[in-house]
């Protein structure tokens, strides 16, 4: 159940079964040619909220921007700075936590998210000692990227993957674009990066993927894939002491 | 259109005719005993993306969070400080900026939001000459109260207001909650509240308002008249020198 | 009584019988071609001490500085970034707090700060639950804007208004300087703005005003006006429960 | 002259000539017994008018509010953190920059300001190379010790001093409060203090000083020392290349 | 070279022919009964310094203190927090950028600074697009790992690991201390962790590791290898266009 | 003992008997044409190891960077801005505060840490009242600028002094580097200034100085004065109520 979708009595009786979250987060930025700039946020935010359909928790509303610096040179891309986006996740776990949350679980969609939420977990925990928080990146998790390399070899690539394109195209069939085949170059060793340089090195913002292998079949079965495996993961989550 | 269902050469393309953005932006707070918790963003929402179809323009995904500090007391609730709202908003202004938007008209569905935005917009603009911000406050709107008397007199309120609440069910009505006929208590003059102060002062959380006059046909009628004056400012934003 | 006037142990008695607090707040900024760079903090501070001296209440020093960065085109002026400004005025509301004030009333006397003084007071009420807030914008009384319409008629104008020129005048009659009659550009609906783009739209720093039309009698009338109101607003804030 | 007097073309007038700007600071906080909440920015203040008319440059408005956080365990003090004291000093120094003023003389009254005075100029001459800032501390003066000696002998102190007492009564003869003769306790070597720990070895808040020694006489001479001293450091200040 | 062993001539000579810097950086924290607190700054430290005489190329003063949030609950622990260490890091970079270094290497010896690390390199890079940056984790070199392995086994565990305590012990072979044989728990998939709840989890601080297998000259191989496998990034990183 | 070779047990039974730390701070600057970059933080620590071994007492990790922005211009030099200095302080004193610390010696070597060091400790004791700090600069012991004196006469200098040089000889003899005899010019009054100017005012660095006078054995003498007057006052400071 979407948190927005319910008022404060429900929630508050809710709160006497489970003090669980569910969190998605995502990025507002540049996929390729062809990929789409919400691909993070959206596809985080379908997880999250099919995770909680599945077991019956409360899912917040989505943060859809995250830590994209390094994709600045490319229109269509925002960005918070790591330090604008540990304070958002604080003030946001400090608000739920204030009137009885207490396990918290980001579905997360963008690598650069990763660290702004650690640091930001680490901030909140030191504080408030009775509370949990977790966090699943979904394109790292084992059982996706097995099935991405059946699907998709060595092209997958670490940027506008074929899998999270896939991903999108399943949820969002009609946002379907073709292109050409072709693998874009591979990541150098360098990182992070500016927007300048990035856009340099990658020049159509793709990083050692080709995207025309990806369809909306695939993205289903990958889809599946992460949303089985998270919610395993967050119902260990929940029931752990 | 939705900017997260682009890609970037769309956008760049985008760009060489017009560099303006809609922004929705809400809040996750109790809206009293049945109005929905996600509000004022859900509306806002709204707006700007039929707004967005109307006028052919780019919309930016939802910043769904916003100052709620004196609604924590509330389940469900989360907030910004002031200080991380301003630090959000201007990260997001600079990131759209550094990639070629310059001219920005948030629609805004929460009132405690103002002053963050509003400050954020004086920080921007400080070191961004060229660029341009704007701000509707939907539920203030002349044409909106005008007809939101005529529906509900004295009886709208301040929180929780017969139409928002009449908006929401307009806009998701299987959400729809009966609610017993009844004013809640007039506001204060005390203003801003913290949360436990708040909570005493206005016990279910609605200011002043009988959401039991709420229908989704009046809520259609005020959505729409806020869609036609919402549009016609931005078109005007748009076309000023 | 001007705070700074006692000492410790008169304050401390003090605090037995009232813990309220009064705190000018204004600006440093231009006000047109013959208004005073203090208009506004001249204003609130006269304000302030004369409510004081009324109903024998403590009065602050004088914030002398706001939030002007719209004015920073013009000579003289300064402006503290909102977020500064919600820094300052949270050390200060909890260093009187820290040694026994629990109420704390504002007379502001510049409408760029309305948005960061309330930021401020929502951030330190989160933390301070028996602490009270308060604000008067005095030019936006209406006890004050009818009879400034009476005096002024559609010439007063929104900034460097005719109103407040008028009581620096009755304050300070020494710095009385004439202007030639004519009103200056009405405000646009854009806002806020950067300080070239102010410059360019308000060439002179007033916004529709016409202070030609001031004379220090009028300014005496508006002061009393706005004194008497505001003292019987600290009066029931004192009070209330 | 005081900025706040005058008007923008004055002021842009006068920088035609000279970009030099006085600016008083001081403190709100305890000075014992019989000594003023306001002595610091009040003795500031008054240093840097005559100053000011000595010399025919501008005095911005006072900023009354300083690093007081030891003095916090006694009513009537308040403090900003020397993080937002930074900040303070530093969006006012920008703000009168970007319109045209370049070199900054502060006369300060309190000890506890030196370090953020000083840290502010620090990060503001990082980014502004044409501007000049200095700061005089006006009972660190040699020339004022000497007299100070010659007038208390070892009963000056360190806080509350009969030094700063006796110049408050010549401010403001009306607030002379008489007390009886004694030394308070000689500061420790201990420091800085937390507020409580403060309040214990110092009890009725001064710092080895005998105020009954003041009179407003004394405080006469030693504000003509100060005065025609802190004159001849400007004049050399606006003076050099 | 140790940058503070030269002096200012001798560094400009230096810029002539290379521009990078070389800085290791670890942590204060609790390693278990017996690994020692300074274990991750001063092996960095050791590395960073070894590499340096190797390459010819300048090192800079070791950041000891880093992100320890979750250790605070053991004696001799320190941490900064997230937000600190990115502007730690940013000030750092920019101070040596501002006088001609351009490329910058990071040994790191913990990690919990790998977020803050990687952070501040994307806030410093959005504004010196000529910068470069980069980062090695010694402990986590797959050249360091695989040799570990052969060691211990599946006993190095995670943290106060059986690696880093035998390089320490090569280091400073005086401080080498025994302790009895057994695995310490292994670690939980829950992470991060507030300090309270990292001990009760951990009693004596190690994570899955048996240090009673640590030997110095086993210290010796492994910080052989590390030198070795960073010194050929580095030279890479230094040729790299 | 330095804490970074102890572990956690150790420190646990040590503070059972004294729950003291000495922190060495300095800074990583120039000292002119032969002076060293790390001569602030390489007395320091020095300094503040030795009287630790006198008195048996734990010694943190040396904060190697200053605040040090007037030294920019010169190759080398790094800085922390002070509020970055100021957090870095808080986050260090409030992490070995959580396990056990209560008493904090700063040995400093580098005058522009003064003011952000006593910032630091106000920030931290306003809420850690059983808490003490201190600080001993200690170029500025009279003891030691009394030898000074005898030793280099008036040619000490301001900056990159006879005397800091010397001690590095004495503590690094195989880093002397000789100079050709005569003074650097003397310091303007003007305080603080920005690294262009600094660099134009003190073309070489040094203030005041003739570093030709400096010996490897007068810094012995004046390590050894530093050294039992620090350790005279450690001795007082702990053992103080």
């Amino acid at each position: 159940m979407q948190i927005e979708h319910t008022n404060w009595p429900e929630v508050e009786k809710r709160l006497r079964s489970s003090t669980l979250l569910l969190l998605p987060v995502g990025s507002v930025e540049q996929h390729g040619p062809n990929g789409l700039i919400g691909t993070d946020h959206l596809v985080a935010e379908a997880l999250a909220r099919r995770v909680g359909e599945d077991l019956g928790e409360l899912v917040a509303p989505t943060l859809a921007y995250g830590m994209s610096h390094h994709h600045l040179g490319f229109p269509g891309t925002s960005s918070l700075s790591p330090r604008t986006m540990i304070l958002l996740v604080c003030d946001i776990l400090s608000g739920f936590y204030r009137n009885g949350f207490r396990r918290f679980y980001f579905v997360n969609g963008h690598g650069g998210n990763d660290s702004s939420l650690k640091a930001a977990f680490s901030e909140f925990l030191l504080d408030h000692p009775d509370a949990r928080t977790a966090l699943s990146n979904w394109w790292l998790l084992p059982e996706v990227t097995e099935q991405e390399k059946i699907f998709f070899g060595d092209s997958n690539g670490y940027h506008a993957t074929c899998g999270e394109v896939a991903v999108t195209w399943h949820l969002y069939p009609h946002l379907e674009r073709p292109i050409a085949p072709g693998r874009a170059p591979d990541p150098h060793h360098e990182w992070p990066l500016g927007p300048e340089r990035f856009r340099t090195l990658y020049p159509d913002g793709r990083m050692g993927s080709d995207p025309s292998l990806s369809t909306a079949e695939k993205g289903e079965v990958l889809f599946g894939i992460a949303r089985r495996t998270i919610r395993e993961k967050v119902r260990e989550f929940a029931a752990a002491p």
